[in-house]
This record gives C-alpha cells, sequence and structure tokens, in this order.
C-alpha cells in the first residue's frame, strides 16, 4: 500500500504523542480518524493532525462529540485500528469491543492497551487470523524495549526457557532510591509521585500487579500459554522496609521487583528478589530490564524505558511499520 | 513455501552447530546441500545430516571432492544459500564471489561472514533488490544478539543518533580479567587464549579491528551510510597497562573497549575507555552490549554472547525464519 490509514482511539498523553510523531515524520502513515472518551473526528483524505492537537488543547475535545469511537470503527477509512485508550485491567472494556469490531471488520489492529491482550488474547488472535488480518501489542510490556519482537522474531527458533526482569519502572524508582539514598519506602514513594512516576493511587504498581499482567501477556503471546492474572504469584513491594534494603546493602547486594516466567514449569511470579550491584537486572530509575534465556542464543537481555508517551508511541509505530510491510498487499 | 531449503557452504564450528540444529529442531527447513573447503555432497530431497557429520569427522570431507561451492550454488536445489565460510576482512574472498554468485541468480542469502558485507554491502543489496531476493547477516554482529533485527524492525520509526558499546568478546574478556584479578595484559591474554577465547595470532581482535568491521557493517546496512575500515579511528587494547586499569579502579571506574557510531557526525571509533564500573556496557568476560540512542525510543541496551557456534547459528536461524515468513510466495 502506498500510505497506510489508521484510526485513532484514545487521545490521551499516548494517542497525542503519536498523532505528532506520525505527522512530523514521514512514515507513509496518515490518520483518517481521532476519538477520545467524548468527541471524533474522521477525514477520510488525512486529517490535520496540528488543527485537533489545538482543539484538543483549548476545548478538551478533540472532534465532534456525535463521532463515537463506534462509529470511526464502522464507518471510517482505516486500514489499522489503534487502540491506546486507558486500560481496564479487570473488564478489558471499552477497549475489548472496539478491538473486536475492527478485527470482525477484517481491520489490523494495534493496541497499547494491557487489559484486553492480558484477558483474551487467544481468542482476539482467533478472530484476526480468520478475518485475515493482523493484531499487533509491542506497548502493552516493557515500553520502548522491542521485547515482543525481538522474542518472536530476533530469537526466533529459540526455545525460550525462562523470562525474567524489571517490569515495573515505578517499583524501580522507589527501590534504586531506597537503595542509593537511603530513603524510606513512603519518602521514595512521595517523591515518584512529585515526578509522575507514581499515580496518585499506586496500588496497581507497588503491588505488582503491573508487573503481573505483563507477565500473563508475554506467556500467552510468545510462549503460547493460556493464563490469568490468577496464575501469577505476586509478592509487591508495598512492605519493603529499609532494614530489609539496609541488610542487602551490608552485603554487596540491593533489592529489585522481579518478574519471571518459567517456560518449563509453566509458573509465573513477581517477587522482591536480592540481587548482586553488579547484576545485569539491578538498572537505575525507572528503566525496565529483561532476560530472556534461550537454548541456542543464551541469555540475551533487552534494557530500556519502559513508559513514557513517546516511548510508547515508538513501540506502536514499530508495529504499524510491521503492518505495512507485511500487509501491503491486502488493503 | 512447505519447507524452506537451505545449502550451507562452510562446514566448520558454524556451519556443522547450523546443520545439527536444523536435523534436531522442527523448524520447517531442510538441507540440500553442504560444502566444505575440500568437498561437498547434494541431495535435493533432505542430507542425511548425521551421516555428513560423521563423514566429517571421519575423513576430514563431508563429501565428495568433485563438488565444489560453485556446483552446489549453480546446480543444486536450494531457496536460501547460507554462507558460513572463514572471514577474509580484506577481500571478502571467495564468500563474495559465492554470495554474487547466488544473487545473481535469484537466490536468497543468509551469512555470518563480516567481510562481504563489511566491503561490499552496497552493491550486494542491490544484486538481491534486482534479482528480487533477500540478503540476511544478523550473524555477522555480536552473535547471538538480534542486534541488526532490533535496529531495523523492533525499532522501526526511530531516528537512530548513536550506536555504541562492546562488540568485541576477547577484549572485553582480557579487560574484565585485568579489571576483576588484577591481571596483567599478557596473563589476561594467555588466559584467554587458553580458553579458546583469543586465537593464536589475536591482532585482529585487539587491535580493535574485529570491532571496527561491525561498526562498518551496522553504519551500511542499519544507517545506509557508505564507511569502508579506513573511516574508522582504532585504538586497540594491546598498549593497555595494569597501570591505567589501576588508575581507573581507584576511582571507582574501570575500563572498556568502546565502539562507536555517531551517526549525526558520521564517524565511526573504537577506543578503550573509562566507564563507571556500574555502566550498562560494563559486562563481563565474553559478553557484547550494544545500546542504541533512538529519538522516540530513548536509549535502548541490548547485552548477551556474542560469538559461539550455537549463537551464530541462532542469528542465522532467525534470518532463515524472516526469509521463510516473508519470501513463502516467491519459490
Amino acid at each position: 500500500m502506498d500510505r497506510l490509514k489508521i484510526a485513532i482511539l484514545g487521545f490521551g498523553s499516548v494517542g497525542k504523542g503519536l498523532a505528532k510523531i506520525i505527522a512530523d515524520k514521514n512514515l507513509g502513515i496518515i490518520i483518517t480518524a481521532i476519538a477520545d472518551s467524548k468527541s471524533g473526528i474522521i477525514d477520510n483524505k488525512g486529517l490535520n493532525v496540528a488543527k485537533v492537537l489545538l482543539a484538543k488543547k483549548k476545548t478538551g475535545l478533540c472532534g465532534d462529540t456525535s463521532i463515537t469511537p463506534q462509529k470511526i470503527i464502522e464507518t471510517a477509512e482505516y486500514d489499522v485500528l489503534v487502540e491506546v485508550t486507558p486500560t481496564n485491567a479487570a473488564t478489558g472494556q471499552p477497549a475489548l469491543d472496539y478491538i473486536k469490531a475492527a478485527l470482525s471488520r477484517g481491520k489490523n489492529v494495534v493496541t497499547s492497551n494491557k487489559g484486553p491482550i492480558a484477558l483474551e488474547f487467544k481468542s482476539l488472535q482467533k478472530m484476526a487470523d480468520e478475518n485475515n488480518c493482523l493484531l499487533k501489542y509491542e506497548a502493552t510490556v516493557c515500553g520502548a524495549i522491542p521485547i515482543i519482537h525481538a522474542l518472536q522474531h530476533g530469537l526466533a527458533g529459540n526455545k525460550i526457557k525462562k523470562i525474567y526482569g524489571v517490569f515495573n519502572g515505578t517499583c524501580n524508582y522507589i527501590l534504586t532510591r531506597m537503595s542509593d539514598e537511603k530513603l524510606t519506602y513512603k519518602q521514595a514513594l512521595l517523591e515518584a509521585r512529585e515526578l509522575g512516576y507514581a499515580e496518585s493511587d499506586p496500588t496497581y504498581d507497588i503491588k505488582g500487579i503491573d508487573a503481573a499482567i505483563k507477565l500473563v501477556i508475554l506467556a500467552n503471546t510468545v510462549l503460547g500459554f493460556d493464563k490469568t492474572l490468577d496464575d501469577v504469584e505476586i509478592t509487591g513491594i508495598d512492605n519493603m522496609s529499609s532494614d530489609a534494603i539496609g541488610l542487602a546493602l551490608e552485603d554487596g547486594k540491593t533489592i529489585r521487583l522481579i518478574g519471571e516466567i518459567d517456560a518449563e514449569r509453566e509458573t509465573l511470579s513477581v517477587a522482591p528478589r536480592i540481587l548482586p550491584k553488579n547484576h545485569i537486572l539491578v538498572v537505575k530509575d525507572t528503566l525496565n530490564a529483561v532476560t530472556a534465556r534461550t537454548d541456542l542464543a543464551g541469555d540475551v537481555t533487552l534494557i530500556g524505558k519502559g513508559a513514557g508517551s513517546f516511548e510508547t508511541a515508538s513501540a506502536i509505530i514499530s508495529d504499524l511499520l510491521y503492518i505495512k510491510e507485511n500487509h501491503g498487499g491486502r488493503n
């Protein structure tokens, strides 16, 4: 195809960042529709992104209140639906319905939304296969790190024995500050909030749930398992004491929240672990780090930023360009 | 295509490792021809790999002395020529002629051979494009680390500003041992030789030439530059003194041989650099580590084994499976 046409559902920081990048870069992609939770806009010849961003800033709306996500899915011209609405980890909605509606119309889908992929990957992939379209989700795990691409393609042919690492930047920031600056858990959490690394309700991150959801996604997508959040043994960092960190430090070690998939035992776990300070997974601040243990390539580790609007957009764009390259003949 | 047919030229540790893995794993790949420097064997229905390996072990030959690489290229049935003969960095031969002959016949090529890709990537890629076939070379840089795949696909859409890191496992081993165990350069080199990490003539590694060639390959393939080895400013580690390492250590630092491509200045360099001991690129022993600095994803670092027959085979297999997936309709 000459230019890939995309419709974006969700116009928060990720959606806006993505639109900005696509308008700025010459990627052969045009945006034909955008919706936020209250409004939408369609132009099948390609939207004026600067104008939509300005309207959103001024009015809080990206377009007309009569144009809903459903209307965009059903009536706009697009090759790929980009679903970047906020995650609901319990139900996956409304994203799940949007994705299903697009796939059932034979449209490719790219999403950064953990809910639908963690909850219903198998049925969504089946729907994509039946409708001869692609479902891509690189942005759901570890932001800018192309971990899913590396595991599915870069290490193709390898047997993956284990996947383990630091999957949550908020927890890693808190543990880094407790270890390096001897802050208490409360001080470090407060600091993370002030810097925008932790949400006002940080439960999801600090209890290890966010990391666990990412493990479920990797287990089901890359390893073909059929896991749910209930299958993950989870210990968060909300009970982490300065004493525990201090004891680790005395021994030349530190503590990180490590998620692990043992592919041979088919077990998933998230828990704080004591690691040597020079361990490859002891990364600083909000970084993520993932090691894949394989039969041929040995251990391969990827380290990078796990969050951020441009970082997430980077993952979405790599998926879009993959679709452009691999699905060119169809639309 | 149902099964991908490959012909292997070169039957040293990489070729043998690759053949073994393909025979053992159900990857949908069969081997129809194998040649070493003295002999060759063809079976268009698929060779009995165990038998060829046994013959090679017993007689030093993999087949008949009348079957040359040229004969295989011209007469065997194969979808992909896998070129894994020893590297000649000065001329690229005989690999260069083999690759050209296969491409001109419209055959896909996968190679682990740095010579041809460093010397003539542009003309080879042009030949591949003109003949509507694929040229893949993941194994030429950093062994098991899927760095080329990550840069070309995983981070697609990003502007790469810099690529820098540890590209030579032999030097990294020597520097690790000098730093951690206070060995002299001579002691560390001797140990590396005894462990098979350094060749009897280690010039190529310790003078930084191997790392420089990898930079040339990345610059030309991933960034579209047109560089040669002469464009790389190179300082090796052969003059590294224990005093220099000691001074770095006193300051909580260490020394690593870092290769760097500055994509904005279009400069390539290899030199020992002083780094904090907890720097992300301070990896141990023979590991390789590469950071890509990008506009959207920020810094993404990949760490893994840079050499070894199975590790190199891992990279070759990912290329073969890429061709299987992306070139299926043609052969």
